[in-house]
């Protein structure tokens, strides 16, 4: 059975949707086998319009997706207040779970999802699909590496867009009844997630929002910043917004050497994308230039990273299922971490930008 | 008399005047007559360390160039605690006053030197040189351009470097007798310049200083970072450090463009130079690229930037001298300005990050 692939069903089809539908049919293990919606007509129509196979079932409501027998996995791109009901649910109908982000809306209910998750035995995973990039991991190894990096001092994360009118008024993540964390959820998930991959996961120790955070009548917010701290003295900041132009930059500095790339997220190209490395960099004589001046690192990947996603996922559920594996537990806990820090943020700015600890 | 080079002297044989030194050799309007140190051995090793032409005069002590009646203007290296004395002297004698950065201790010391060149009408200028490469030019036409940029929203400005063991213990900028603002006054300098800079020096109305500054035993700031906010809600960090990687990176992000120039204080090279600008992008279809991906914009000098720096005070000096003008008065507004962010920087780190209001 090792190369039957691990059968999707979407709940949900949300726009982001569309590309994970994508993502699942270009990964070598998985298959998608049916998408649910509310009604069945929507369901039909996201197959049609997203050219999927004549095979993959329409279904309605989202429930009939979780008792289908055949699904093995599921993605959640629904709004993020519905995340608690649907991954639970899943769970407890034995269904892998790959859930959009931000995970949830608090701590508190992702870790309702992960305890289903455990008690059923499912994989989580959060689809963070930079992480997956193999660029990310090329990064990786020059930042762990003493030599040319040094120690960690700082990481600066910018995640924003311009959204527009439409969008700020009615987008879901504007809405304070499906994604509450708005900007901060979106876009600012993305900050923090590599400001902890940066930290190797190590959680910092204190969170304060920066001031000039802006949000909406309803008090969703559409812009805000925080910095971290951890007790050795690394710092980071970050910066998200709906109100300024696409930037997804990361900058990694450390005592020796400092990392720069532009497109974090969604790689400028899908096939070939790059960053900027430099290590022990001083000045020429007379400090007219840079000795080194930065390397471009370049990474060509054949399979876009939100397929190399779900075929990470697929490999474990494969795992567990079919050589009777545990969950991978390094992902729900990546997840968890970025849920903590990122309601850290939320509270520093909800009480007038006072430090919040961190307590994992 | 329209094709005699200004004359400079130099007080203080500090590492930079070496480029300095070079610089006004360079400048097409400039000369270099004097230089004058506490010691004449001193002035005459800097001569020949530099390959000066014999010509240039060895002076002792500093003001032995002032009092020299061919010097009409000079270059003030000499460490930030002494620049009310040497400028204020400089400009009692009618020299012109070429400044190096941080200009003065707080606000209140630079006023004075500002008082003295305007009683004296002579010309005044911080020493900040990559204001004068054609690279910032550039750069300012594409943010002023609401086409292409919108409105700007924030700016993310990082000046660090790492110091060596030697650095940290005797450099005059961790010296609080000699350079008390430490890495704010050297290297966050820059980022408050570049952040009025992208701002059209429009003051901000409060600082708030980040958290976790690095002081050293004797309380100099080894590493900081602050946040700026205009009512309007523009607003900016900055991030200046003596003990993490060279970075010299400042992020312009508008409503309809984004910025990023990785180099802005020392060019990576000499003669060449970019930046990379990026207007209106969104992502291809189903989020897998950007369209459009960010331009590099590459900028050719002939001239370094620092020489453009002596050739731009040589014009202004010669307007003085030959045409009876008076002095440009853009440049000591600008210095008074960073000045004015840099102090309510370090009140806000002294007084546990506290927003401070600028009053202009």
């Amino acid at each position: 059975m090792s190369t039957s692939p691990i059968r999707f069903g979407i709940i949900g089809c949300a726009e982001i949707a569309c590309k994970v539908a994508r993502a699942i049919s270009l990964s070598p293990n998985a298959t998608l086998i049916a998408v649910g919606s509310r009604s069945i007509d929507k369901a039909r129509q996201f197959i049609s319009d997203n050219a999927l196979p004549a095979s993959t079932i329409p279904l309605a409501p989202y429930d009939a997706v979780l008792d289908h027998p055949s699904v093995d996995a599921v993605y959640v791109p629904l709004p993020t207040s519905l995340h608690v009901t649907w991954a639970v649910a899943a769970a407890k109908k034995g269904k892998h779970v790959l859930l959009e982000k931000p995970t949830a809306l608090c701590v508190e209910e992702l870790d309702v999802i992960l305890q289903a998750c455990r008690e059923n035995r499912v994989q989580f995973m959060d689809s963070t699909m930079w992480m997956h990039h193999p660029r990310t991991e090329k990064m990786r190894e020059l930042i762990t590496d003493p030599t040319c990096f040094g120690e960690l001092k700082t990481v600066d994360s910018i995640c924003t867009f311009s959204a527009d009118e439409d969008f700020l008024q009615n987008d879901i993540r504007v809405k304070p009844d499906l994604d509450a964390l708005g900007a901060l959820g979106d876009v600012g998930w993305y900050c923090i997630r590599s400001i902890l991959w940066a930290n190797l996961y190590q959680l910092p120790k204190t969170v304060v929002a920066l001031s000039g955070p802006i949000k909406n009548n309803a008090g969703v917010l559409l812009s805000c910043g925080a910095q971290l701290l951890w007790p050795d003295g690394r710092s980071a900041t970050l910066n998200c917004s709906f109100l300024a132009h696409l930037t997804m930059q990361m900058t990694v500095i450390g005592t020796k050497g400092a990392l720069h790339v532009p497109d974090f997220i969604t790689p400028y190209e899908e096939g070939k994308c790059s960053f900027r490395f430099v290590s022990d960099a001083g000045f020429t004589e007379l400090v007219t230039g840079w000795d080194p001046v930065p390397s471009k690192h370049e990474v060509i990947t054949d399979l876009p990273q939100e397929a190399r996603m779900v075929q990470e996922f697929a490999r474990l559920v494969k795992l567990i299922k079919e050589e009777g594996k545990e969950p991978e537990t390094k992902w729900p806990e990546i997840s968890r971490k970025t849920q903590l820090v990122m309601d850290a943020v939320k509270k520093s700015v909800d009480n007038g930008f006072e430090p919040v600890e961190i307590i994992g």
